[in-house]
């Protein structure tokens, strides 16, 4: 039963463990290291699919618990998928929604069976039980789903860890066993916190059920940066040369750099389109936080070594006065420039890699920031 | 010292007032009757420039009440002008800043000389006087700028009206004098508030100090629309043939449809623009509100007759969502499908006057609304 993977690799880092491939999806092929727009709600912030067809976004990610509370899976698949829905001819990850429940803390309730939990909208009372992620997520008709995972808490015991990692690999095995379209590929996720042991126990385990892919979890959750990177450390060598690996939820540009010199193949953050609204914006010298009032007469453009649409059209003393003027313009503006400035870090790594030279680019990203 | 005229008149319906013309400006030719949108702090609410160019936008609105409070003329005049601030390369008219100044009731106090006021922002005590508005528009370098006048309060007796009648007479010659940069061009705005003898009057005085156009002000402040609709109607005729109308801040597609029977060439409102992030819709059979459930599975398009980029690409649905969500893209795709339509109907009122079949065009767009 074990399918073709939709891995294929292209070259490897002589000096470390960067490699350059791509994932073939329903639709198009996904040239990795990628880094994944997040469109929480059925769109991506603040911007167009042709915004993000114009930046070489070949796939967002999707909150399978935001469309489940709103709109609905049903009616998205009624419209024809979220592809359709959202007007995004690229691919769709989605997640299983599991970390969001997780989230909402005493709103949530987990047990064998699956996760109650409390809607955040109007506090209705639903459940998601492993099965039903997969059956949300092949409603929407994502490209790659998720299996459900438990979130572990951070700081957490070993037993507590262990009895979460068992409970996140029965759920796996009852989602592989849900999974019936199988034109939708379907990802497991490695838990096991902060006990590299435990990683390489749990990857193991989702081997033998088997996935398309294999996610890392349970990082980016209140761990300093060295013990996050510890634990992409311990993972990536036990997961398989010929299967994708996805960092879930990670993180900055150096977090994506350090991401992929241990092995990672694929990466989502809310940071880019968060930080873009909020005004931080990421350029190739560090982050400018752009209602500083010293942007408020600069007429040179934002990141003078970029080729966005925001950095070739406007200043930064423009970009200052729309976030102080609270305009939608900003929103639009800023998250165009700071998901170009994370898809195009990325395609220099992809470049790097594949002219073996990761540990140079390494070297020259650091010394151009002054700041992150 | 009288300039040649910026207006040619292409063509007249032989049965109402509706005429098609065409504005020289300094960038670019606006073909009449035209509708300016809004873009109150150099931006056009939730839309890039380039937005405006794919709807055939050639001219609009710049506030100089908001730009000069934030981020200050002399900036943008540091920056080489509004134009290029905003990057927008078609034309700019931009108000005097009177009719917000005024708008601010409490906060300002008109003499002689000029306004004083404070800044809706943070108070400060400020000061704008006929020569300032125009010094004030010359360093914003708009392609047409305005005179400053005063607001008459509706209702107002005939004495008030005429003494704020003549004080904007006093107030257009001193801008009329102050108007050093030829290339941008002054319009002489008609007050006399709902006294059609008094309008008679005013446009004669306007007409004798000498302006590359004439606007029709005081109007949409409060008072009904037959009666707004009579006074445009008792203005038009003492308007020179030969000069651009200006109808400021109306209105309604029916008002626009009205205007230009009465011989308006111009309009600006924030009607579009602002009921678009309010989520009230036009189409060409009448309004609609998004947020409505009825709204939440429908497939088809907002209106199947629009070819706008929101139209061609997504579903009533959706929209639906995306405002229900309150998310960004809500207020950009709704605007677009707004200015879109605005821009598209006076598309087809500039057609019709070519035919001569203004009548019929406006007995075919009352029939297919279904209110308004």
């Amino acid at each position: 039963m074990k399918k073709e993977s939709i891995f294929t690799l292209h070259n490897r880092a002589s000096d470390c463990r960067a490699r350059r491939g791509e994932v073939k999806t329903g639709h198009g092929v996904v040239q990795t290291p990628v880094f994944m727009p997040v469109g929480t709600q059925g769109t991506v912030k603040a911007i167009t699919p042709e915004n993000l067809q114009e930046m070489s976004a070949g796939i967002i990610l999707g909150n399978t618990y935001h469309l489940y509370i709103r709109p609905g899976h049903e009616l998205i698949e009624r419209f024809g998928g979220l592809h359709k829905f959202m007007n995004w001819k690229g691919a769709i990850l989605t997640d299983s929604g599991g970390f969001q429940i997780f989230s909402l803390k005493e709103l949530a309730k987990i047990t064998e069976e699956g996760a109650a939990f409390r809607s955040h909208l109007d506090g209705a009372k639903l459940f998601l039980s492993p099965e039903d992620a997969v059956e949300v997520q092949q409603a929407l008709g994502s490209d790659i789903m998720m299996c459900l995972d438990t979130c572990i808490p951070f700081p957490a015991t070993e037993q507590e860890t262990i009895e979460s990692t068992n409970l996140t690999t029965r759920w796996a095995k009852r989602c592989r066993k849900a999974h019936t379209r199988r034109e939708q590929l379907l990802f497991g996720i490695v838990q096991g916190g902060m006990f590299p042991e435990l990683r390489k126990k749990h990857a193991e385990e989702l081997i033998d059920i088997g996935f398309d892919g294999y996610a890392i979890g349970g990082l980016s959750v209140g761990e300093d940066k060295e013990l996050m990177r510890e634990m992409v450390e311990a993972t990536t060598p036990h997961l398989p040369e010929d299967y994708p690996r996805y960092l879930m939820g990670v993180g900055t540009p150096s977090d994506l750099v350090e991401g992929v010199r241990r092995g990672v193949d694929m990466f989502d953050c809310v940071m880019p389109t968060r930080n873009a609204r909020n005004g931080t914006l990421f350029t190739s010298t560090g982050r400018v936080v752009i209602k500083n009032a010293r942007h408020r007469d600069d007429q040179g453009p934002l990141d003078e070594s970029c080729s966005c649409y925001t950095c070739r059209n406007y200043s930064r003393g423009y970009l200052h006065h729309l976030f102080k003027s609270r305009e939608i313009l900003s929103y639009h503006l800023n998250t165009i420039h700071n998901l170009h400035y994370y898809l195009h870090l990325m395609e220099t790594i992809r470049a790097a890699i594949e002219r073996d030279d990761f540990a140079q680019f390494r070297q020259d990203f650091y010394s151009k920031l002054e700041s992150e």
